[in-house]
């Protein structure tokens, strides 16, 4: 037998549900969140309605509540998810508390997972992931990690300075990178421990992320042997293992928005007429409706691939690095040409193009920038080579 | 004599007051501006600051209290104001404002300019200049025009809809295009006259812009014959006469802010180490600061060169298409490689860079999309073949 | 289940081999045909250690003594014997004959396979497909079709000129398109039937197409019914049904190309030093390096995706058309990147990279240009939004 | 006074001769050199009728026999003399030659003025400049320089291995880069020396420069002191001297060719017929020729901006690696869009885009590939910054 890229129905059937929830609640309270700000208001209302509508937490282990799907299954129902850019909150598969639960599901202990990882998956609580530093700390380059964790008998104490860490505000517990001695190691910190101190958001350009952008000074944070995250020492390793899925599980989530963009645009250019003929049969229209379909149909492919071979056991760094500079690129593109598409009203968040447009152009820079995948890639590749030809 | 391309003493002089100008006054305010907006007190001081400093207005005409430096000038000048997204405002050459001075000054009658030119030259009023309608009315397509004018006597009255006319919110007359039979004709009608409403802004990106981009409905708004601007029945042959320098002039402004995203990024890759180098080291940051410094230079030798065509006599239309298309997009690709190169904090109001990218998208929209002057552009070539091969 | 992208042991077994085989039996005899041209003696060679290497024809039905791979099985195999311009040509699964094999395989009458197909099939005589016509003739636009077959008692006459024959010089047959009436009829034509004149070869930049691309005249050439392949007045569909597939295996074959391009270029960059590093490892390199890897990455999950479609029943009209117009953009752009990284040699056949350069830039235009998929691909896009909602 | 970009009448007088002698004399003789090489007595034929038409040498200077005009009316002279690729050959402004004689006037002694530059400037002879050398030799970085010239009394004997030596086959003398000690110096060489060999062509997929891309091996080459060009250790200040105005005479001529490709492109599209309407009337079409009007015009405005530059006095190093990144990439880009345009005969030396498309490859690889300029353009521009802000 050769290849398989059928869809068990059980995928397809949530993904049509997903679908209609898009539809039904989550896009109906679309503007109101672009006008007035993503609370956690807005987060419980459309929870409790995902949860209620059988869709909760797809790439979730079924024992924690979520849809138990495999990790190329994922790709599909999260791509749905992401065609609102309140989706991923609603269904729990957001960024960072998706990646955060992933990592706890992989490297927490018994009581760990009481504590923090089954409430995460339940959405009661909110969390984030404390690793960049602003520079010349920890930031393209991990190795650069600046927080210090000093261990003084059973406890451990934390000093550092962390940037643009991701729904910091308002979330229950960080997990925090931190420099031991030469390797470094992940705590799980309640956000409410003395010394944690929230010192403001940055102000991006994005707007639909709950709990914003913070930066975070950690000043003599003392916590116990049991917040460490697995075993002290491992946490580069721990990084990685977070960072391969949750940069593809961000190309499902924006491959959703950038369809939902090309859509919004596609629809509108056939309803417009201009210059005495519809605007979607002029042919530089035609032509970025077509690139806007070929570099979906092109990261989808790539991305289903990617996912499938993460999901039967590759560690994917690098099939993973290139599908995100591959991805992030291509669905940067699809929303710009949208925009240019829709015209005069192609930047404004009533439209919702703009409000995308806003949102993904930093999806280039985190989770590894385009530019330091291509180093990592490079690399590999001229390995191989000099490895071969020896 | 071959070419000639030395700036007079006295633009170089201005150019440096400007520069100055926009170090010491307009960015030590910009952060607050955008994190509370523009207002039209902001607006005020730096103006008075500006005429103060002596370099108000340089596009105007001197008699009007400008510059009165010639067009291939200009461009020096307002490339310099741009470096601020607040210059413009600050030196009274910014978008809508600059381009109906242009107009006024060409087309109005005696009274006109003592009622409307000169207030506005003086920066003691705001204007906008109405064309752009909702679909299926003026875009892209201004022959679409859906506005009317209908003759009624010695009076005319106006009923249509605009949108995104910038700077609305706030201005004391506009210049509206509405259709008269065939033709059209373009009046100036005070915002405080009857049936004139300002019915919202809209949420584009965007964000110092004063005045916003409004949708405005008119209802049946009475104006008398002397609110036509020059005669009526020449809209078309006046919005023409606008468009060219209006498009050049957002290229130097446009161009004066992709050089100070390019000056950021650049200053702080200079200051950061990476993988054990200078950022600016890298190969990659090498080509990014290389491609910007490429599209900086090309967008510049280009606007002289259009600049100084339309200061020598040329109509310009399909010189200055080319180089709107060229500008606007060089631009959005140093701002975009700008925010790339800066990481992290890229897409922030803080580093400007956040600001400046989101801000500069429409500008491949509006005044002509890219697509409207390519399919100019490549019209304009066919019929030269067919011509010249009759 | 989920996807299964997993390769029969059979597949990889052949792909082995056919490597093997590239390296050892037809790379070598690379340079000999650049300099000297490539020669139907060079042909029967290469085609007879083939069949001698087990590996013949992988893409050809068992019952023809070909591979009987299913189509993304194919795909993998034909990137792998187009790691050389010669290996198509020496596995039999070179243009146009492959596609030829695929038409009659599926058109032709008992009589018809044994004069055409099983010859065609055992690589004792090669084919064209004449089709392409002069403008204005059938080109990117086939209802343009020109050239007439006139229906005389039991006998067809046609009339007509035909260009840019891919393989016409030295084929034994022709699969000639042309109109009758309102549809168009394909027929087999012996290359020595009287009226049927090769009138010269273009003189395009590629050169290792064995039979060149000609210019045909048909002047009265006279064919008995049983010429007729299929059915008379189904040129049309029977067109469609041949290009679908045919687009792809041109990808696949051009893939394989592309990564034989990237290879060259990345084996020199590891050797070479530059500026006191290795090639390799300047950035600016590593930025070629990753964009090869990336874009070979997404080609080719686009194509086996693409082909597992039509494997599985697809018609893949729009499908194949992404693919094309994705993958013959993404290869040329490997390509050329592989021409810089290699310098001053690069443009050389020597280095191979100058060959491929040239012989790839037509891929783009042939089988449907850019330009037409996408105008094809933005209608269909159109059509479903408009029919979704009405 | 601010710019000036009108032409000198003389300018333009002889920019229509040459316009004219280009399509009377020139173009006439294309398809045969396409055919059957470029040879010296075509070169002679040419060049006899150049000088009668008074169009010889525009560049070089008048006490030589040529035009002489200044850098910046060279820019628009050897444009049109580019517009075919014999036309540089025919007015003896063609590389290597052009760039050698300006650096012979620079450099050369009363003798070697009259034994080299004078008939070479007259077209009796022609030259090479033999500084490339392969792999680890000087090529992208000259410091890499490998071949030795060691001084012995008056004499000195040079050995090395130089490749991809333009023109070497057939010329009188080269000017040969060898190093000698730390430094490096340059001879003049007669190709008729013993121990020069020309030891063959590289097979590069460019056609038409007479002379070839040589490998020459110089083995004990013994000359006299008055061979040594200028002064001895001054090799590489010479070759910077030659460098910069050598870019820019390059990017001139592909200037001209990738106008004549548009050219041809676009006359094509406004005859052919395709979908029912013009070919230049489809908007993917008028994409491609706006795209081409485009990138002439800012290419044109940005060489006329460095031309102007380094003829009134500017050393003009990174003015001219920011013109030839960006001249050698637009102008790629024109003749790749006229060959899509052009359809299946848009690589045939018949319709004379196939050549131009294979010719100008190289263009972005030698004299300093795009990714060498790109690195330096960099360093100098963060060394700005990191000098302001000490």
């Amino acid at each position: 037998m050769a290849f398989d890229l059928t869809f068990d129905p059980r995928v397809e059937d949530w993904r049509a549900r997903i679908a209609a929830f898009m539809a039904e609640v989550v896009i109906p309270r679309e503007q109101a969140a672009f006008e007035h700000g993503v609370t956690d208001e807005l987060r419980r209302d459309l929870q409790a309605a995902a949860r209620q509508a059988g869709i909760w937490a797809p790439q979730a282990p079924a024992e924690l509540g979520g849809g138990g799907f495999r990790f190329d299954e994922v790709a599909v129902l999260l791509e749905e998810a992401g065609t609102s850019l309140l989706g991923p909150l609603a269904l729990n598969c957001s960024a960072p508390d998706e990646g955060n639960l992933h990592l706890l599901h992989l490297a927490a202990g018994p009581e760990q997972r009481e504590r923090y990882l089954k409430p995460l998956a339940q959405g009661r609580i909110r969390s984030c992931f404390a690793m960049t530093e602003p520079p010349p700390g920890a930031g393209s380059d991990p190795s650069a990690l600046a927080t210090t964790a000093r261990r003084d008998g059973e406890r451990w104490i934390i000093n550092g300075e962390k940037h643009l860490i991701t729904g910091a505000d308002g979330a229950a517990f960080a997990i925090v990178m931190a420099r031991d001695g030469d390797g470094a190691t992940m705590f799980l910190v309640d956000t409410d421990t003395p010394g944690w101190k929230q010192a403001g958001h940055a102000r991006t350009i994005d707007s639909t992320t709950l709990g914003g952008h913070c930066r975070i000074v950690l000043e003599d944070v003392v916590v116990g042997a049991d917040s460490v995250l697995g075993r002290a020492g491992e946490g580069f390793r721990y990084a990685q293992a977070r960072l391969a899925p949750a940069r593809l599980t961000h190309c499902m989530r924006w491959l959703g928005a950038a369809r939902r963009a090309h859509g919004i645009a596609l629809q509108r250019a056939t309803r417009r007429e201009l210059f005495g003929s519809g605007l979607a049969d002029l042919g530089m229209a035609q032509q970025m409706i077509a690139d806007n379909e070929i570099d979906l149909a092109a990261s989808r492919a790539l991305l289903w691939q990617t996912s499938w071979q993460l999901a039967t056991g590759a560690k994917g760094t690098e099939e993973s690095s290139r599908a995100k500079v591959f991805i992030s690129e291509a669905t940067a593109r699809v929303v710009d040409r949208s925009v240019q598409l829709a015209g005069g009203m192609g930047t404004s968040e009533e439209l919702v193009l703009g409000r995308i447009y806003a949102d993904i152009r930093a999806f280039r820079i985190y989770d590894g920038s385009s530019e330091t995948h291509r180093m990592s890639i490079a690399k590999r590749a001229a390995r191989r080579v000099r490895e071969a030809t020896r």
